[in-house]
């Protein structure tokens, strides 16, 4: 009988229920070894290990938020060299059953790599070839173990460069998976408009191209955008063709102080409405600027107020002049103090460094406190309208239940960032907390990642931001492209009834 | 036994071959009134009805390009007035195995809402309500039927329009199924960018959202891109948040002419370079203004060579003028000459008419030559390098054919419109010039399509664009979310090995 008749007997349903569902059956003890060893066949016995330090750090990271039980890790760390091992690897992980964790930078925060069913960990980081510059086009061929830093490094020389910035030594593979941004995002737009088109390897080992080069397309369904954020759950690209952008011609850094975020805020609303166009705006919070000073990485004092800080480009000096007046003219009329630009790089590498080590600074505090200090970042996005009173309850929350914060924003975004600090006797209140923040993002229309991704960490969360049918659609789909859950198994939802692991 | 056993027994793959499914079975002749009783019973019997007229406008149209066969009409046309009578409505299809052809403003143009199976249109027309403007968000939540143009001017008061502005008369719902565009898709992007979020009626008339409203987000699978482009195959959306943008404070229309294409486009490509941001830029081939000329929409007289029209925009009148005079300096370089601005109202919208009518002046033209004349306008993308040449080689084998054309690009997105125009009984000389122009596309790494779709016309190029797996990866989903393959079969791909119907 041919499928299409199973597939009309079987149901007639556009979703799945986690509970019509049985758990996955996956490879055999007794069969493993086989399986393995085909693999290492495939890659060469020099491209796997199952060394305990590199299973370790395939499993579990400092700033990895969903530990991984005792019992789960990768049985072999395989490292591919091509796409057409991958393709071979995928197969025989396919044919005996064998769960696969895709790993890169190893930088996601929400443990979409934790290992949850053993099987292999496929680390596409030996993948770093940058294949081929289209310079007029604007776009580049690249694999997947390309870090952006890298990548930077190599289009400078071009006047090029891409835009998402996530945290450093994320690789291109890892950042299609999350679907990541950073604070070029506002401007330069986030993975999903990034991406060109993909090499995919899905669950069966079959390769796709999901588009050609050109920058607009309309042809059929948008695999490019539904593989973007699906954290591995529906392949593993091996191929990637970004788009680039113009480094601009002059570029200086911006910034203003403001008593209330509200303000801050309303300074980037008013910029909007009157047509200005800003390469980034990021604002932090009068505990961040605190921090920044008392263990900074940069040399010089900041007002502890909060801070809005801009990059503000244009093709020439009148361009650029008139922005940055209207800038100073719109922050001083919503309160902003303390007007200050950079325009040499030393300057504006320092005013920017302060911004891009934040996180570092605010780590450095936390341990001042206590070495034993625990610490999440976590993200949440609402309608940038929302954005003021969403961090200020936060924070109020927070510190109202004795525990530490800092606070940055991708204020164009509507996206944030709490750094919840706790010591460990303090686990359950700065859960709860978390939740609290969470549940705040959703009751003002926001959802609970704008770019950090679900993994373990939220997948509960993510049924109350969508609902039940929403996931059991994602699921319907996971299903068809991996009929036998061997991609990344239990990440972004869940795929086995009986998995009662809660989101934190 | 649970479905997911089955899922598991049935098949490891991830792509769905055309050949592994029988024909869909759909609704039986005697069970037909039944089931389109029970709609007529939802909907109301004033919102639903069978007059030969109203069938027949919803089976084809002048620009649609894919004719239907005598016995391809709907044998209702229903008219649902909420997202509950959709989603009803849907599940009695579902029932009976009822085909369903969603329809909006019926501009498409290559037989996206042919009703290749009968059953019933669901017509979203009636549904055009504006829900909510987010004004301080720049967001805005609508119904399916609203046009775009009714859109932008309920929006002009607050200053906002939104940026897809594809053929007039369409309608949100539709724009969404086809990922349309337009002349501002260059700086303002295609509906993939414009759209936030969804209500989506699933085949089996499950009601889903696809996101939350913030700009950012990277929770879960994007199921609003995947929704987006996917032509009605998938399931009906209900409402749709739409991003807005602020009405620049200052804009002028600038133009320069080319002796060739390739200066033209080399224009493009140095300001690009240089950082400039324009607001749209428009190619129109020497043949197209010699037929705005002879068949003007507008009063004034323009040079027979190669135009390129530009929208600048700007916050200041220093920034405008700063990037006019750019546009004009790189022009010159690149051999541009008879360099244009238009400031006031009056010459502006006269410039950029030239360009808005383009189309109903070439039907004129062909007209004038023999009422009879036919004509195909379609469209295809490649990488920005290859579009002079492209369009060169195409004008050039078009004419060697013997037959006329006219052609305008969207030149920074490396997007041209050839409009074909044949006498009836040349058609298949027609077909073999279209076939050789998507070819080409493709083999300059482009797209059959950059913005009309697949519908029926380009199923055939698409596998060539795309490779048969990639395809069957799609037909996967397909399967996955309309196991009963009643949402408006047919479409982008074949979902009956028995479907005979080759593309143009």
């Amino acid at each position: 009988m041919a499928s299409g008749d199973n597939y009309n007997n079987l149901n007639c349903k556009s979703t799945l229920n986690l509970f019509d569902l049985n758990s996955p059956v996956y490879c055999s003890n007794h069969k493993l070894p086989e399986a393995l060893q085909k693999i290492a066949d495939i890659v060469g016995i020099e491209n796997v290990t199952n060394s305990e330090n590199e299973i370790q750090s395939h499993r579990d990271s400092l700033g990895n938020s969903f530990k991984p039980l005792k019992n789960e890790y990768s049985n072999l760390i395989v490292y591919p060299t091509s796409t057409e091992q991958i393709s071979k690897v995928v197969r025989v992980c396919n044919e005996y059953r064998l769960p696969i964790v895709p790993y890169a930078g190893g930088t996601s925060l929400e443990g979409q790599y934790v290992p949850t069913r053993n099987g292999i960990c496929l680390d596409t980081s030996k993948m770093a070839k940058i294949i081929r510059l289209n310079q007029d086009d604007l776009d580049i061929v690249v694999q997947p173990g390309v870090t952006w830093q890298d990548l930077n490094a190599f289009l400078q020389p071009y006047n090029l460069f891409f835009g998402p910035d996530p945290g450093p030594g994320a690789q291109i593979g890892g950042m299609v998976a999350t679907s990541c941004s950073g604070t070029n995002a506002f401007r330069y737009g986030t993975m999903k408009d990034n991406v060109l088109s993909m090499k995919i390897v899905l669950p069966d080992g079959t390769l796709i191209k999901t588009k050609n080069r050109p920058r607009k397309s309309s042809a059929g369904y948008n695999l490019t955008n539904l593989f973007i954020g699906s954290e591995g759950t529906l392949g593993i690209c091996t191929e990637v063709t970004l788009k680039l952008n113009i480094i601009p011609k002059h570029e200086i850094i911006a910034l203003s102080y403001f008593d209330s975020i509200k303000d801050a805020s309303k300074t980037v609303s008013d910029l909007f409405k009157n047509g200005i166009q800003l390469n980034a705006i990021e604002l932090m919070d009068s505990r961040q600027m605190k921090v920044i000073n008392q263990f900074s990485y940069t040399d010089r004092k900041w007002s502890e107020n909060n801070l809005l800080i801009c990059k503000i480009g244009g093709p020439t000096k009148n361009i650029l002049n008139d922005t940055i007046d209207i800038f100073e003219k719109i922050s001083s009329q919503n309160n902003g103090f303390n007007f200050e630009i950079a325009t040499n790089e030393r300057e504006k590498t320092e005013l920017w460094s302060a911004r891009k080590t934040n996180l570092w600074s605010s780590i450095d505090w936390a341990k001042s406190m206590d070495p034993d200090m625990k610490y999440w970042t976590t993200d949440v996005a609402v309608p940038v309208s929302k954005l003021p009173n969403v961090i200020e309850e936060t924070a109020i929350d927070i510190e109202n239940s004795g525990l530490n914060t800092t606070i940055v924003g991708h204020v164009g975004d509507g996206n944030y960032h709490a750094l919840i600090i706790f010591p460990p006797e303090k686990e359950q209140i700065a859960k709860q907390v978390l939740n609290r923040m969470i549940k705040r993002a959703i009751d003002n229309e926001g959802t609970v990642s704008g770019e950090h991704g679900i993994g373990l960490s939220k997948r509960d969360f993510l049924i109350d931001e969508l609902g039940q049918d929403t996931i059991n659609t994602m699921r319907k789909i996971k299903l068809a492209l991996d009929p036998l859950r061997i991609m990344n198994p239990d990440k972004i939802f869940k795929i086995d009834p009986n998995d009662v692991k809660t989101s934190h």
